[in-house]
């Protein structure tokens, strides 16, 4: 059963249905069975990335000539759905790969950066990382200290990087840095002399996801590691806007399988003389999940057709993370309690989902950064610093 | 200013904006002058019965032979959201007459039914109400006291109707009854002898609509005043299905009235350096409406759609009833905040739609009762009363 | 029956039940039986002013001497809770009296001062009100433009002061000003040429309750007229933590009489096979209101043995205040959604007490303005305005 | 720093102060150092167990007479508060050590029983655990299945528990089995043949505690074993109640440790122009749990006093478990939040707070039984089941 109530799934194309259902056999044959292992080890399976590769879901939306499934945004947020309906770790995995490094590469890369790279990330060959958020700069990415200072035969980039989603698995980082005070993106092999990844460890979190510290000590690049296409915080924050879009499609997937784990056990566990699907205060709880999870896949339907039609806005994408991952957790957590004392193991799925959501509502904008952005686009003022802020870039 | 954070605009059709459009010219030109002070008098503007006849807006989905509009469902909600934008008991004068009476009327009744009544009812000549609701018998209107009992011509009926829109406007009622322990609706001309109407006073909400207590006391109607077409509770629960169709459009033109309205204030409202709408706790309350007024456009589209492929079930209604509606109750509480001390006076037309609200949670089934319909959607298990209960008929 | 689930009626000394019970029966036999016809009305019960002044309750913790009672704070806390059991508007009325007139003239004024007005205030002889706020500064009273000139005899006062209370009942008005830049209280009576005062009217609000403009244009007062014992704006705020106090205490008062009406109604009025007390989503809100009334009755009584030994500080008051009248408006919201359709007539008194306390939230410093008050005893940074902000006098 | 916004400190006895002040510098010196390690390796620190019973925290309130500290149950309460400001897991051994196997043993045992273990479990020689909950038997005790049959020397007990927590530590376990269709408790050595223990692993909450399953196959005890002093589900029961009084205090002691680490750290995380704790939306969310904080202290005061004063009803006791753990749990997700990324890692006590609170808010009676026992006593009908229900016994 996936939660359908307003018939959503006529909405979609046939194509998109059968990409849907595609990746949604993929990760109940080869995903499911073993992430719950790998989340309480800490491990990231990496024997699924070339599987993703030929499921075509890396960098899913870019074009067939760099290897590429060039599919419709409605079919990638289907498939970020279904890899999240699995562990939001693994869907982490797929984001960053296509949305946070494919993505700039060809939006802004050179052609070389493009055959390069694309097919490699394409097929799972290689790994990418995305190298933005900094130990003291979070919200605020454009304070960055990272730079890049010009060399004889290139640059030379020094900074630290942290929160870095597949930092340990990298052959490729895209390094955010500024450059004569202009932020400027650079394509990084990680086997580059002064790069070090350091694994972050004892997370309670996305445990099945790699997340890392960049450090960058006199890494020398050349010249051509320089992506020509972008200049200032917009580039980075175009990404964020793809990867967002992701997200929004993504959690919906992990609210889902709570959900239908949830109404199962309560339609199966019996309290006093009834199960406990039968009680007004679960009932309520199921009610305002259904109602919330509807909305959300309402919400995540739009902002694709809109993203389709090249009228996707950063403002728009920000309502629907937002929303999203909010509904997500509230959904986790409400789910967990019907589960009662069973609902603290690891032998239902819904543990995993609680947990990876609390970084999930943190990553890729803060619930309150993207308050601050809706605010600003209702009211015309941004108020994220002082009242002398200038709009902020999107 | 329209709020449309997600272009639902481009998902119109031409007709459907048009029609939108000459609600709105109406509304802003003949309802919004005068509604205040019909509110703070308590009366409702009668002289504009005529005036929504010749608009088209009653029973606006009805076919054109009977002197209706044969609009369509979403252009039927377009509608709803511009007469409520201007005052819940607006809506509700057109919702009882369109979806209550001649909805039944034209879906159970005979052709004798529908020839007499509807052009009549559509011009605005005639005005109808409902009677299902009694003083005990709410939430559980299967238990109705009300009886018919066959006489040598026809019927006699007694009974007492309670929180009935327009009783004390009507010319026609439809009367349901019990005959012989089934419930049936009649087709009851108010000035029936035995037929009485008691205006309800020292309400504090919907004051510009009138509700009334209707006494049936040995009202002898003919043969001819049974609808035939249908049988049992699911007669009326069909009629409110459609009358909350018409809410869940509604309701938005009340949150969105009370959202313009409160931006409005706040950027103009001036407190210590800035705006009120340059403050994070400001921005945080817009940041919410702004995503609850677009996530219950997506609903009444997505509903309107179903509607018009004959596929939308009621429980998809009780959804959106209950999830708009509790969104423009918070939309307006919100609003109010924001207004300050200026929220407590009837200058801002805020004060009025959170009274009006108070009554629109509760009435066409409660917020609880709706609760209890999804849950009954999700488990399968009926909670309304004891676990005894045969699943509702809707 | 009065709610008191945690028995604090036992950490009330003899004499302060004795003050209780005098009030409650008070308010039985002289307010609780009018009260809804004013509100309809729009009036205020001028006629048990003299009756207030005899029962002790104005300025009631002043001296003895001076004409008034002379009651611990508890005591005090007590008589408000009772007196807002009937009605937001009676205790507005005595809270005006006591805290932002009597006490300023007791705390700030001469001698000559005390003497001429506090026995007249205590026995209801005279009334008077409070000019601070004024149209376009509401939360940051500091910036107030009413303005005082010396003159040969004393000084001339201009400006206008809106939302006060009581301001045409008035015979004395403490009005604010600055003087050289500096903000000065001066005592005025209100016949003093220049001084004018206008009721605002349609209020859905505090409705019996007088509400008023104040505007004074060239109202030249004497040199005694000046309050000497103050300087700045920590002499209006030092009142308004007297009146917040009794605001914390009152507003227990109008949610305990929502809580015990919507007991009452649900224990009796029965859908489907009980009572609607016996469903478990009726008991959910009524576990919700018992817990936090009691938190509430807690937090009052805990801030009267702080104000008893002299420890009171305004943040804690601004606790009290925040959270207690948010509880009484959620539990008011509640009860009414008890009541269905019975909840939106004055018939029962919900309704009066759900719309005085959208007042209530909102003056005497609104919910968000005592969130910040509280965000800087936390964090010791203000964040009324910009960074820069001096922290504010308290 | 210890929050104590409404000086509850000088509430305290001497003696109170001084108990609390050695269990915290205790929790200081030999809990905090190794709890985050014991956390993440599922372990719990046995080697305190001695400790325990030197400091005299295990069944702290009964008489000295049989080894225990005879101390009042606010400093018990406090001790409790002490000890999850560590870890939830911490408190939750002495919580079961004292309130559900010393107590039964001392208020229900024979004076045997009593001689026996109370002074080897007050010194931390013994340890206990109390076998209430079944797989298929959590909110309602009364249906479990254990049974106890007599034989020729005493009893045999059959029967499966699970949720216990120290089960494998412990040395004796107090079992409640149905002899002869009435509920009777019984005291086991755990070594004897047919009692296994299994523990749960794969938790992700309490995971410095042991929680295990009980088998019992034909455990023959000898007639001693029974406890003679109670029969029926009021045994249990009021032991549940002894555990929640120490839970309703214990919880504060965990968000009081979230609130000073997340103001600490907004004090400290820079972002734009100034640290996050000058920033409204942080504001806020301290603002919420300063009030939400003090409350809970002023529940937990009041409810020891009437503990102290035989006054304590179970009713109380239920508000006091549901309001405070229900605070708790949201006190650390607003922590969470607060930290951002750092807040997902066990670099900081947050984490292990968040997670532990969802098994304390589902243990010793859930969120939603506690609200239909307050439901209950509100309205005077039992809804936990159906409407026939009898009232249930407390």
């Amino acid at each position: 059963m996936a939660v359908d109530f307003y018939d959503i799934d006529s909405l979609l194309t046939e194509e998109e249905r059968m990409v849907r259902d595609n990746v949604r056999a993929f990760v109940d044959a080869r995903v499911l069975p073993g992430i719950s292992k790998h989340y309480e080890e800490g491990t990231f399976p990496t024997e699924l990335i070339p599987e993703f590769g030929k499921l075509g879901v890396l960098g899913a939306t870019l074009p067939e000539k760099y290897g590429c499934a060039g599919m419709g945004d409605i079919a990638y947020g289907l498939v970020m759905k279904e890899l999240e309906r699995a562990d939001s770790g693994i869907r982490s995995f797929c984001s960053v790969q296509g949305a946070l490094v494919m993505y700039p590469i060809y939006a802004f890369g050179s052609e070389e950066h493009r055959t390069t790279w694309l097919p490699k990330l394409a097929s799972g060959e290689a790994v990418g990382c995305f190298g933005l958020t900094e130990p003291d700069y979070g919200s605020n990415p454009g304070g960055m200290i990272t730079r890049a200072e010009r060399t004889a035969t290139g640059f030379r980039l020094n900074g630290t990087k942290r929160w870095i989603t597949n930092g340990n698995l990298a052959d490729v980082a895209i390094v955010w840095a500024k450059l004569d005070g202009v932020i400027r993106g650079f394509v990084v092999p990680t086997n580059t002399p002064g790069f070090t990844a350091l694994k972050i460890e004892r997370k309670f979190s996305l445990r099945a996801s790699v997340t890392s510290e960049l450090i960058l000590e006199d890494v020398d690049v050349p010249e051509s590691a320089l992506m020509p296409g972008v200049q200032g915080i917009k580039g980075p924050l175009s990404c964020l806007t793809q990867a967002r879009f992701g997200i929004a499609w993504g959690v919906i997937g992990a609210a889902e399988a709570c959900f239908e784990c949830a109404v199962d056990y309560a339609k199966n566990r019996v309290q006093f003389s009834r199960p406990i699907a039968g009680y007004q205060l679960v009932q309520a709880k199921f009610a305002d999940m259904l109602t919330e999870i509807t909305k959300a896949q309402l919400v995540a339907w739009r902002l694709g057709k809109l993203k389709e039609a090249k009228q996707m806005r950063p403002d728009q994408v920000s309502l629907a993370k937002r929303n999203n991952v909010h509904m997500a957790l509230e959904t986790a957590r409400k789910c967990r309690d019907i589960l009662g004392g069973n609902g603290i193991t690891y032998d239902y799925p819904i543990s995993r989902h609680l947990l990876n959501l609390e970084t999930v509502i943190t990553y890729e904008g803060t619930h309150d950064i993207h308050t601050l952005v809706l605010g600003q686009s209702v009211t015309g003022i941004a108020a994220y610093d002082s009242p002398m802020d200038p709009p902020r870039a999107k």
